[in-house]
């Protein structure tokens, strides 16, 4: 099966991948998120893995933009612990490094180590990314931050791991699918929504949520992109939409909604 | 009057300072957003001026973080067109830019135009940054992405105005400082709370600002980061704490709420 993902190898996305998957895969990498639609959408994959909120960068609002331009499915989600490393070339050390490669939000978040290492922080467009610039270019001062798989894929070495300042940095990715999943236990359901232009329309929108005991686990309003002073609303809440009381609530929510769109149902996972 | 922005002089963050408080002000260039907040908390700057959310990259998480940490107050917000501009060394030409150095959203926003023009794209930590650095090296090939007026500030020459693939690209920035505002007309309210360990209790938080007419323009859940599945909300309603009826809707809120903290009060400025 081919699962695609944005980034180059060693990404965090592809190590998502086989978190979700298992290695029986082809971990198709993709320029772009677009691309990651795209290619599942014309089935040139039959699955994509995208990052949809992390704990620090909070919601990644491009993933949530494509989930309603494409008629894609969530159909799992898998939280991945993002856990920095410092790699270098063979044959070098810690104390010889004086630059640091990486995504600027890799390295925002492990400032407090790069400081007291006292060395350059450079900015790259993705961690992999960096991890395979600093090898091509083969100099013992250059390192870069990356997922501890680089090291193998990359050749090059693990400096020093865990190099973040908050341990609880994590990423949640959804996969999705042009199909429905089937329902199963312990379930989780994504929507998103405009409501009707009337008063309370957000509290008459939750109303059917809330008294038919469907509880909810995400909430976010997002501009609406060309109807000014409108808002879209992403909403996750726990069941399935085919559960009598899920149902219900969605039928109810459609009464004061002018638009629902379901982006899919799928096992819950609990972020570790 | 000293303001309090981060990143370095031509930033966005320094543009929204001068639309904000006219010219008349000392704008402090600082490294970090904690440095801001902390500038603006130990009496070293007056007010501090911050990005809280983009059309593109949605909401920062950090500045949410930050309010809840810190006992300032939101005293007015701003919307900062982002435009783009093509900055390079004086004497040199569009035909002979090879390499582009900016922040990488700012890159991912002008990748249609740097695609054309058929040249490399380089990370950068700022967009202000990037156009310091092309002037340092002083190569006619380089170019940087940042705001117009990274030009005269770093005696750049400008190629091309507007690069951005998509031209609604808006930033909100939000005023924090140590004092309250004194109520007025048309203003906004930002708070944030947790809810209480009940059924339907996001419903209910909500319910009195339903029934008393207020109206809400944003609502975002995070994750609380220290209890497991439970959320804060942060939420930005229409009108004044003292105004009756979003008193009375925000005592409902505390009945319902376990945490309640009030961010702010201030004049609302309709997005462009």
């Amino acid at each position: 099966m081919k699962v695609a993902f944005q980034g180059e190898r060693g990404a965090y996305s592809e190590m998502a991948c086989y978190d979700f998957f298992g290695s029986e895969l082809v971990a198709l990498p993709l320029h772009t998120l677009d691309n990651v639609f795209q290619a599942v959408s014309d089935g040139s994959a039959e699955m994509g893995i995208v990052p949809i909120e992390n704990t620090y960068a909070g919601t990644v609002t491009k993933t949530y933009d494509l989930l309603l331009a494409h008629d894609l499915f969530i159909v799992g989600e898998t939280h991945q612990r993002i856990v920095h490393c410092l790699l270098a070339n063979p044959g070098t050390s810690l104390e010889r490094i004086s630059r640091v490669y990486s995504h600027p939000q890799a390295i925002e978040q492990c400032e407090s180590f790069l400081i007291e290492l006292g060395v350059e922080p450079l900015p790259f467009r993705d961690t992999a990314g960096a991890a395979r610039f600093i090898k091509e270019r083969g100099y013992a001062e250059e390192a870069a931050i990356a997922h501890e798989a680089c090291a193998q894929i990359y050749g090059l070495e693990l400096l020093k791991k865990s190099i973040e300042t908050n341990a609880e940095n994590a990423t949640r990715f959804v996969v999705v699918s042009r199909k429905h999943l089937k329902a199963t236990e312990d379930v989780k359901t994504s929507l998103v929504f405009v409501t009707k232009h009337i008063p309370a329309a957000l509290y008459k929108c939750l109303g059917g949520f809330a008294t038919n005991g469907v509880n909810l686990t995400k909430i976010e309003s997002r501009p609406h992109k060309t109807e000014k002073s409108r808002y879209l609303f992403y909403l996750d809440l726990e069941g399935h939409p085919e559960d009598p009381n899920v149902k219900e609530a969605i039928e109810e929510l459609r009464f004061f909604a002018s638009f629902v769109k379901m982006l899919g149902a799928y096992p819950k996972e609990t972020s570790q």
